[in-house]
């Protein structure tokens, strides 16, 4: 044999930690954020475990708070195809992390092969003893009743037993058990990364959100906090959990937007809540007609005893009557006259618009001002926040300003407003924002239900964009609902919240299906309340409230409506008519949901269910509950008939009651 | 205004750096492994860029060898939904690394919002001097004629120019090109990942191997290097590039294997050569009926005269009879009663065989032993290594030595002989070996290969995973070739020789077309070459010899052959007849194959083809030259008929010549 040449350079791995892990999902982005969950949420993680050779492995899934030091344990199980799984529930709202460890088990192999050995072997004798030594170095490291087992165990695969007796004690359940506890872990490969989980409280998952405006609630003037008591029973009478508000500040009075964003506003023209800032005060202060700070703390409890939270708007832009305008010249841009930059996108001209100018030399302290906004509100009780317009501010800010306050506050919550494009809306949801807003809007037949909502529950996004869904806001009358009459607001209701966890309408001018655009082609409404007062008659008999009331009680009732993960569509014959399902993790609640989305015509079809997945028998008739009507349908097989006329109801949410009642039910049977 | 609470938390970012960039592809397992590719090919980059709001970006794809310091930039351009796009071409073997930069551009975006700019704009004076203080700002930096031409631009800006004269300067491709050289980076953002490449020779990618057992290419006794002569001479006349040698090592004596792998092995027996070692010495010795080192250095140089690349097979496993065995005791697993445990699959038992223990102590001696290997190889001008079965040591121990190997040798190109589950075939590709033999040899139909084919170029591993394929190999006599008689070989060889741009055949059982297995049901040859010499008449007149000089030929004469990326399969309408086509990367060559795989009968049908993927016109008819067989069809439209008897010939394989001449190219037309 040739002299070994021998080099020099070091061996920087440990060579005999066999097993590989790879491919650890869910992940996002090479783990640069973290996946979503809510407290109570299962996690269920997936890797690639596999050896050299042929030896067997065992996996662990661990998984710790970020703030502790110790990791919980779950043994990962085999898919199949070298993939392995495991899962957890988170308990806690904040950071946790999670990774995955294998070794190669000697004593499985060492038992599996066994079982591969016929009584003929001549090695037999040979084999037992090696499981002698196995278990006797496992029942070295410990004492107590498991070291005693484990000797015993030894002594009878080492002893005289009959080759029967050892290999019923070799492949014994307590042998196993007892080995899985104790055997030793060497060679361990660990996952090169952690991945992270962000945990939220559920109102993150399942939220019915409410908008309107307080300066709205007064029939005969301006309205302020202090009169929006009677409004805050209304809308927790329809069973929504979420009031928002839009911007409560003072607001700007040069070229402040007249009716209908008109560019002359008249003196006692009232203005735009989002045109920030007067000469009392600026992001921090209470406009004055709308009251005082301690009304709006007032505003907050009140709405509180009545089981709803208060979500504000962050709009981060100033009026040019801001106080930062005078106090921070620094944080704007300047036009060559030395004016500040308004808003602009040519050719259009926002003059009672400032934004601030990120790239300004003292960004810094503008970002800490800007986070000290939202310190202050939390200081006054509010613990949800609707930000307009993310995407015109930097993505490094909002990762920044959202993890510094997360990081005191877990249960800060943050909708991204942000209808823009979407890797802009997916990067704002990775970053830190608890929810976003979404297309729904604008996605109104079959097929663009459909393909949106199963990308959104399907595709990678499902780790990190929870969607929040909205059939209107003070921005967007769409055509749909313009031309459709009340039973489009209807169809627009039950898929908003049927569809999403979280929804939201803004109101009064949706429950009293308001339909007037501003001109033809528009999505702007007529009289839009952004720049006027307007004055709703809530008792209007026609109005959707009971219906809007029952749909919310419906979410409430059913576990299947307050997530996402587990949508699936289903097949109807008939393009004007939608069928999708929503159940419970473990199946006790199923929830099946036929819409008619034609507002005008009564459509008939018939649906296909995958009844397997829904855990029906083929041949069992199972009983559908409508829980918008009480109707109940008997239905058996896989394809069953609907009709829905949009005058009377124009969905079904039904449940899914699994079994019909034989004559084996009752007592006079037997 | 609430006074501003501060915090002293650092702000750890470039906060002005706005520019986001995610998802730059290709990439593998988050970076942990490079991707592939071959000296002159192209490397084409994604990456999602965007920023916040509306300004214009710049971004650059970044490039170097791993051993150089400057980076080389290409401009990167948007491909429309944020995504964006460039390429450049990798020159040498070696690590290289890339990645992504991008910015806001200032000026791009001042420009973008010009064009939106009616001429009546009140503010276009001062747009303009924006500009100009822009244009300014870039001539700061340089000098020169670019810093003069900037100069004058700015000042044409600034001046007393027409609206009309400063638009056109404005908008100039001039100022483009010359902002775009010199405008300020300001504010750039970095991708946080640097990817690597891995890059090879040609052959890596594009190589035609024949396998071929030295000691049967004399016809009366034992053959040596020394007889090979005329056996190279016939393997490079049927055009291949690489010959591959089972191990040439001495062979173990103990528990040889006789013909078809009995037991008892007669004295004069030759035993299998992968059983390593005897006394005459192991890994770094050459079986003395072979030769000796020197005739080895003949045969390796023999073999390059004839432009024939010598690939050794390396097996990391021994006889008993090593020299290790007694040298290094301590890298053997002992059974209880201290004899060697030799290579078990319960109840299968291979007792001529002892695998190395890489759980042994002194593994990291054992890892350096295994590299001398090599490297004493390399030595003798190896520099293609087949690997026997390396999904059954440690991954860890490939992942270095490969690693190290190539680190002083680039040049060497390994082929993983794993014929196991996917992941660990594609761990193996990712972790360093250059190529890897696939399931090709189970792949008979034409879903079978037309699902597997789509796998191997279209998903993931396509950046990684370079295929082998091989219709026969001394393991493995596939049923389709046991049974399809002398048209199944030559079915088989068009598919490995057009489908992948490297194949090999083991011979000369495969151009003699041996279709007999030990038993019904095995893929085991009968008499295998495994474990006896055999006698092969070269000279039959039914051996497919000029038929395979042909197929290679035509692999060397078209481009579109010799790589795997472009690989297309078309629709026909007979599932016995498959039709593919593979194109060069500008596509000046187009080749399309069609094959009948039944071996038995005449089949016909319709092809369909994307005229417009193949660059053809629609209403245009063009040339299909079959290079097999000479003859020249006209085709016109997506659908022609083919016809392919299996007793003349089983295939075409077209050069498609775009052009059909028409009356416009004779002189007398005119």
């Amino acid at each position: 044999m040739a002299k070994t040449r021998r080099t020099d350079a070091p061996i920087t791995v440990d060579g005999r930690a066999r097993a590989v892990i790879e491919n650890v999902r869910p992940e996002v982005d090479n783990g640069r954020y973290p996946i979503k969950r809510t407290v109570g949420e299962a996690v269920t993680v997936e890797a690639d475990v596999f050896v050299d050779g042929h030896d067997k492995l065992a996996s662990l899934l661990l998984y710790r708070r970020d703030d502790e030091r110790e990791w919980a344990e779950v043994p990962m199980a085999p898919l199949g195809n070298d993939r392995w799984s495991a899962s957890f529930r988170v308990t806690e709202a904040g950071r946790y992390r999670y990774t995955v460890i294998a070794w190669v088990d000697h004593f499985q192999s060492w038992r599996h092969e066994l079982t591969r050995r016929p009584d003929t072997d001549p090695d037999l004798k040979m084999v037992f003893l090696t499981g002698a030594e196995l278990v006797t170095r496992a029942a070295a490291n410990i004492t107590g009743r498991d070291a005693e087992r484990l000797g015993a165990i030894a002594r009878t695969l080492s002893g005289s037993a009959t080759v029967v007796e050892k290999r019923r004690v070799a492949l014994s359940e307590e042998i196993a058990e007892l080995m899985n506890r104790h055997a030793e872990r060497r060679f361990v490969t660990r996952y090169e990364k952690e991945w992270m989980i962000e945990v939220d409280r559920e109102r993150a998952r399942f939220s019915s959100w409410y908008e309107f405006f307080p300066r709205s609630c007064d029939s005969d003037k301006h309205g302020s906090f202090r009169d929006c008591e009677a409004r805050l029973r209304y809308v927790a009478s329809m069973g929504f959990d979420v009031v928002y508000l839009p911007p409560v500040h003072p607001i700007g009075r040069s070229f402040r937007k007249g009716p209908n964003n008109t560019l002359t506003a008249k003196p006692d023209d009232v203005g735009s809540p989002w045109a920030i800032g007067a000469k009392d005060g600026g992001h921090k202060s209470v406009h004055p007609e709308l009251g005082t700070l301690e009304d709006f703390r007032w505003f907050v409890a009140t709405a509180g005893e009545l089981d709803l939270e208060v979500a504000l708007d962050i709009a981060y832009q100033c009026s040019p009557d801001h106080p930062y305008v005078k106090q921070h010249p620094e944080w704007f841009r300047r036009r060559s006259d030395g004016s500040v930059q308004y808003a602009e996108n040519p050719p259009k001209k926002y003059q009672d618009i400032y934004p601030f100018d990120f790239e300004c030399e003292s960004w810094q302290e503008l970002w800490r001002e800007l986070k000290s906004v939202m310190e202050f509100w939390i200081g006054e009780g509010v613990r949800i926040f609707r930000v307009d317009n993310p995407h015109t501010k930097p993505f490094l800010f909002w990762e920044w300003v959202i993890g510094e306050i997360k990081r005191t506050h877990p249960d800060v919550l943050f909708l991204s407003e942000a209808f823009t494009r979407p890797k802009v809306m997916h990067r704002l949801s990775k970053l830190g924002f608890t929810c976003s807003y979404t297309y729904f809007t604008w996605r109104n037949t079959k097929r663009e239900l459909t393909d949106y909502f199963t990308e959104l529950t399907r595709a990678e996004g499902r780790e990190y964009f929870r969607s929040h869904v909205w059939p209107n806001t003070p921005d967007i009358l769409n055509e749909y609902l313009q031309f459709g009459g009340r039973p489009a607001f209807m169809v627009r209701l039950v898929l908003a919240a049927t569809l999403a966890a979280s929804y939201g309408i803004y109101g009064p001018a949706f429950e009293l299906a308001e339909t007037q655009a501003r001109e033809p082609g528009s999505e702007e409404y007529l009289d839009s309340e952004k720049y006027q007062l307007r004055r709703w008659d809530l008792d209007r008999p026609d109005s959707l409230r009971d219906f809007i009331a029952r749909v919310n009680r419906i979410r409430r009732d059913n576990p299947a409506l307050q997530g996402d993960r587990d949508l699936r569509f289903h097949a109807v014959d008939n393009d004007k008519l939608i069928c999708y399902s929503k159940t419970a993790e473990d199946l006790s609640d199923i929830v099946l949901v036929v819409v008619n989305l034609d507002p005008h015509h009564r459509q008939s079809g018939w649906v296909e269910l995958p009844l397997d997945m829904l855990g029906v028998k083929d041949e069992q008739p199972y009983q559908m509950h409508d829980l918008l009507t009480g109707s109940r349908f008997i239905w058996n097989g896989t394809r069953n008939y609907v009709e829905l006329d949009p005058q009377t109801s124009p969905a079904h949410i039904f449940r899914l009651r699994r079994r019909v009642r034989t004559e084996h039910d009752f007592d006079y049977y037997m």
